[in-house]
């Protein structure tokens, strides 16, 4: 599927940016400066830039072009670090958006996980979260109304761990996760602002308190160069 | 970027998936055939199933041709099960290839995760595994020539969790991971029989033994849609 033209064309591109000759602040000029600057189309340039997105090269976002990617943030699900927290360890800066915080009846598959019959409501908090301004990764939490009575009445923009433990003396326990490689479709990709097809990484986790009761569960929809996961079973699971 | 007629043509095709009518033994009718069913051009259909592939609903093989996808096998890094056994836990049939078994230098990223000099030379073992009759995995593993010396005498085609326990004596004890979504190219791709660019998960491993000695090192390459990381802290790390 790669021609010949795209190869040496991709290999051109992948040496500008090794030498910092392309991108001014990480981000890449136009497509069409692009397509004059390497003496080629649209067609046969997007072409190009997509293989390099696939090998996690660069990056787009819808209406803003092409980015240089950063490296990967290292992300332990089985750790109780917020994600703020997390992101400062790494020297890395994030913030997080609130997109919607409502009661709504959970989809059968998140009832269950809940271990609640269908059709149960829960809080439903949709949030996105950016490292060092790039948009990396949209969260769907839901949560348990009973648990959480009041809960829309706190600041949801920041950290969900602390939320727990300061106002509800609640601290993490036993979690489980599943991590499915997937494409983005639907509102994960329009709120991290790239194409319909863009390839991320799903994880869906289950917390609990220290009693062994389910909390919440959490859908995070990544971008897929934007991390990498890491278990060491010799740090345990604090 | 997808346009309405492949959105309609998508559509039409997972309903004949959906209800059986598409795929004789799992396997899809060749591209012209397709086409002329759905009466359109062989662009617009690859178009299609390359969406239709990357929603995880069927896959291609080189020179094969197009496949229904089966369920997801259920995979927990932390456990010792060797891949035999947790396939046929699942109920799935797996198999083995051995594609290479040399003495060779390690690349200097993995003579760091083996804490070797830069330079030293391992067992290289490059091994395919199937479900079901399907390529899933490709896996690279680096061995430790000391502990293992007359390894490569040993049928290679089975279970290493089982070959170092019995010729060996040495069980796993820790075990570190990461797991990076990247695009299948190179080797991986072409054991895999998928094209360049192909979605996939990378989870390489660094297995010690119950003294904390580090015994080998494993670089999996996933088919993205073939695999769920699953871990739950209630089942422990046996």
């Amino acid at each position: 599927m790669i021609t010949q033209r795209s190869s040496k064309l991709e290999q051109a591109i992948r040496v500008d940016l090794a030498e910092g000759r392309l991108a001014v602040d990480r981000r890449l000029p136009p497509e069409r400066e692009l397509a004059e600057r390497y003496r080629t189309t649209r067609i046969t340039l997007r072409e190009a830039l997509s293989h390099l997105e696939m090998d996690g090269l660069i990056y787009r976002e819808n209406r803003r072009g092409w980015f240089v990617s950063d490296r990967r943030l290292v992300y332990n699900p089985l750790w109780r670090t917020d994600f703020q927290r997390m992101t400062r360890e790494q020297n890395r800066q994030a913030s997080t958006e609130l997109i919607e915080a409502v009661s709504a009846v959970a989809p059968d598959d998140i009832c269950a996980l809940l271990e609640q019959p269908s059709g149960t409501e829960f809080w439903r908090i949709r949030r996105r979260r950016r490292v060092d301004d790039r948009l990396v990764v949209f969260v769907e939490h839901h949560l348990s109304k009973t648990v959480f009575a009041d809960i829309l009445e706190q600041d949801l923009t920041g950290s969900l761990t602390n939320l727990y433990r300061e106002k509800y003396a609640l601290e993490y326990g036993d979690v489980s996760f599943e991590i499915n490689p997937i494409a983005l479709t639907g509102m994960p990709a329009a709120e991290l602002h790239c194409s319909n097809g863009t390839f991320g990484l799903q994880i869906v986790r289950v917390n609990r308190d220290q009693a062994g009761r389910i909390l919440d569960c959490d859908a995070e929809y990544w971008r897929h160069d934007a991390v990498s996961i890491r278990i060491d079973t010799r740090d345990g699971t604090p």
